[in-house]
């Protein structure tokens, strides 16, 4: 059934940015279930979510139990797989938690904050609680931070992908006003202190797994008043919340998406959990940026270090040489290393590190950074 | 790589009212890709769909070419892969086509006519325009439709799987009113007069392949005033429609699941089109209710006969014994006939006979129905 071309030892370095690369022991588990799931002579793309306790309603309560276990989620908050990706909660999150004239705080740290507040300020007044300073360059100190007074919550992106970005350690409280974040790329790459969030959310086709849904970590406090009366179904906290006879079932999940995910969650349980999961992040993020930081300018990434971003390193050759940068792709890519375009509106190059990235493509992306700098440096 | 219990020989017959069967071939060509893509060395799960013109895209583009020759869609509808399902569809319906005050018209032929009615209601004034007759057991003639004066949409379910009504042919206009329908269990199963409808929706997980995405079809002159303001942009079907640089892109789709259904609909074709869909559905069905008609009473299905959903046939056993219809499920699944449980808030019995369910389900269902009845009736 699987040719040749399939075998793991074929498998290219797959340094996309989203949906991005997956653990090939995974896939090759996946593969192997696909048309028949533990005997029953059906896969779980075509099992229904409806089956009580069948094998949909497992996987969805192991993706749980598992997430719950990697970031110490308490039972005060509830866990949804949710359709829409980020984009769908950049809407609920007002939605859900403001009422229509009550503001909204936005940290700008970056393209997707600003995706955030743009869709925010369709359902209430926004306000920008700080912005990252030196051109994009550093994180603003959370003391600087100006919260609205009534603010609903205080939103901030976790990881800038585009600018390469990243809060690699949970700010302080923000008092009574709750904290609520974008990681969506960046979930499982490192220890959250969940308790210090009132909602935290991440669109899978990063480190969870492929695309297809987002994750909802919200306290159960903040959702118990019901969203808007004019909130779409899909997006209300509180009606998916609801256990029937697991929650997330209001409508069909992305069953498949969510099967992969459990699988993915539970290889990080088993490889040390998320400690273990945040060493490999950053030594693997250190050795790219240190190669860059040596190249006497060859390579740049202008952001501070201590902000700078383990899940995607962004970088431009002599500043931003497209043809140069144009043909480190295609030499990469006829080498195996794959996806090292930067995203389409701002060009340059971007490597993503994500948990699907074995630590050989890194191997293999240092060896080319020396490579091509020695060759046309 | 691929055990002995994933061969298609070992395959059950999986009645699944959603998420529904596959073909076998199709699942099969899925499994040999899943790791490596035409010899990339990369999964479709894996790629970004931010890749111009690359395989993402690409599949993208040749399921809306597919669903647009199977469909004769013209060019003045655009094509759309939303997330969030037909439920998130219910909610769009409203944010996209009606003023706050419009009232909306919807015709009750079952549950899920009133659920697309109950998530209409949140956003404008609702009415029932004609409703299900005898009981839930026939449509409602066309004829004695009251369309609410100044009405954005009339809106119909073209089948209810769970009471079994389908609309086997499309209805007569409704003069200057846009006809909206929810074809989400029986899209590919006959062809469409799409100029009678607005806009058309699906979700998938039926005929259209694996759960994670829905298709919309819309005439583009109803979008060109764009949503209402507060609407979430994932519902927004003129943002949707933007093509950058094809639709459908604004955020990340349900990548993969689109892909299998590329794989779907080019198959669909093959097979020569709707035209052959619709005999062979038609057939299928007509063995399994002259089946329930020939059993004197022992299987009941009280559908008047031209209304019958093609997709679904739920029936009961002497009127609703369900402990004899609990042992038909569980004898069924012994003999590898799998999913024949009805809705779990209804009860009975069903069996849905998608696009994936083989032939070969259909003769076993059919011997298993005679063999029951004979020894239990």
């Amino acid at each position: 059934m699987v040719t040749d071309d399939a075998r793991p030892g074929r498998r290219s370095f797959n340094f996309s940015a989203g949906p991005s690369a997956l653990p090939t022991d995974i896939l090759a588990r996946v593969q192997r279930e696909l048309l028949d799931w533990r005997g029953t002579g059906m896969g779980i793309l075509e099992m229904s979510h409806r089956d009580a306790g069948g094998p949909v309603q497992e996987a969805m309560a192991r993706a749980e139990a598992s997430l719950r276990r990697l970031l110490a989620i308490t039972d005060d908050y509830a866990v949804l797989f949710v359709h829409g990706g980020a984009h769908g909660q950049f809407a609920a999150l007002p939605l859900n938690l403001a009422a229509p004239d009550q503001p909204l705080g936005y940290v700008d740290t970056g393209f997707w904050s600003r995706r955030a507040r743009d869709e925010g300020a369709r359902f209430a007044p926004t306000a920008i609680v700080a912005s990252a300073e030196n051109g994009g360059a550093r994180l603003p100190a959370a003391s600087g931070w100006t919260v609205p007074r009534g603010a609903a919550y205080v939103h901030l992106c976790a990881n800038e992908t585009i600018q390469g970005l990243e809060y690699l350690s949970d700010p302080d409280p923000t008092g009574d006003v709750p904290l609520v974040a974008d990681f969506t790329s960046t979930l499982l790459s490192r220890p959250i202190d969940v308790a210090r969030y009132g909602a935290l959310y991440a669109s899978s086709g990063k480190n969870l797994g492929p695309a297809g849904f987002a994750v909802v970590v919200v306290k159960r406090s903040l959702i118990a008043r019901g969203a808007r009366p004019q909130t779409p179904s899909i997006l209300d906290w509180s009606k998916l919340a609801e256990p029937a006879p697991i929650a997330s079932l209001y409508s069909t999940p992305a069953t498949f998406a969510i099967y992969v995910s459990s699988l993915v969650l539970e290889d990080l349980e088993a490889r040390g959990g998320l400690v273990a999961a945040e060493r490999r992040s950053s030594e693997r993020a250190a050795r790219v940026y240190a190669r860059i930081d040596a190249s006497s300018g060859f390579y740049t990434n202008a952001v501070h270090p201590p902000h700078r971003s383990r899940m995607n390193v962004p970088f431009r050759i002599r500043g931003g040489d497209s043809a140069l940068e144009a043909r480190f792709v295609r030499e990469a890519e006829a080498l195996g290393l794959h996806q090292l375009f930067g995203h389409p509106r701002f060009g340059g190059l971007r490597a993503s590190l994500y948990h699907g990235v074995p630590d050989a493509a890194v191997d293999a992306l240092d060896a080319f950074l020396v490579d091509f700098g020695r060759r046309t440096g």
